[in-house]
């Protein structure tokens, strides 16, 4: 004997998540027996209009259920600076802090030869032509500090060159409230590179 | 800005199940936007039957979609042999092996006064009344040896005292294919104990 169909499917359906395995896809079945009816239904419910509804916001590609996203409509933002990210949950991260006031760009990516992932696979064209059109004046780049991230950061900059625009990167360094012993050597060269006048 | 109302929802629903924390809430919240429509058409669908299809099989306490679960409807499964667990999944753990041909029979819980958990919250009055109406010969105690497995063993071979029935439990020992040197020292005492002639 074997689970029900019911069970079965769903077992199958939490294996599709990322990270997720045989043994957790199958309490994880198990335990929406025990859920609330109306938990069920919002899930069932958003689960159906999740590719129905959500969209990539036409200016920035942020996440959307309208044309814009909220960001690219709010009237208040500083529209001459902008930070581009590599994913729509970087831009969530961001406003969560919520002292940056200007607006995005989400990259949905970043090169990788060794991936097949060319400047043109990820929206670099677009990125250059908004800067130029909305005559973006500051452009942030924070993306994270690996190969990928660097190259991406190497080639943004190099495609701006000439253009009447500011292109910096967040800052890399130590954490705040970490211990300078556990740092890693490369970051700790990089803190040292990029120090800065304290008064 | 936030997510957009449906992605906040799926992270909200995903939160609900054990071992789901925020950052992987929203990791698998977003990674439905990459999902085919038919995974996500069946997930839904699966979420809305699972309160209203599965059942509790009336014998066993086993997971059903009708009365009766395929094991206690199997006209071939020895019936005088009864393995007792404490959770349906148990049961498929058990039968995936596929060497047990008798019936089981579901707890669905252990006995546990720390936790308020009495003799009479869990299915051992059922248990009782089943060895006696179906005629059982043996039962075997496939319950874990905690405090609560071992508690709960003594009580049901102490309600079962007297009867015609023998009563077993599977033993404990060392795992097949483990190093002896990492096996804790109750396990060790528990195998030297339950030793067993080799000819």
């Amino acid at each position: 004997m074997n689970y029900p169909t019911t069970i079965l499917n769903l077992i199958e359906c939490f294996k599709k998540f990322p990270g997720i395995g045989e043994k957790t896809a199958e309490r994880m079945a198990l335990s929406t027996l025990n859920m609330e009816e109306d938990v069920l239904n919002l899930f069932s419910k958003s689960l159906k209009d999740t590719k129905k509804k959500i969209k990539k916001c036409e200016k920035c590609g942020s996440l959307t259920e309208g044309d814009l996203c909220q960001i690219c409509q709010d009237e208040t933002r500083n529209r001459e600076t902008l930070c581009v990210v590599e994913e729509c949950k970087n831009v969530i991260l961001f406003e969560k802090i919520g002292s940056f006031r200007g607006v995005y760009h989400v990259l949905g990516g970043l090169i990788s030869p060794l991936e097949g992932i060319n400047p043109e696979d990820i929206h670099i064209d677009k990125l250059i032509d908004r800067i130029e059109k909305d005559k973006i004046k500051e452009v942030i780049l924070a993306i994270k500090p690996s190969v990928e991230g660097e190259t991406t950061a190497l080639y943004i900059s190099k495609m701006l060159e000439g253009k009447e625009v500011t292109v910096s990167k967040i800052a890399h360094g130590i954490p705040m409230g970490a211990e300078i012993d556990y740092i890693d050597p490369l970051t700790l060269e990089m803190a040292i590179e990029d120090r800065r006048a304290i008064s």
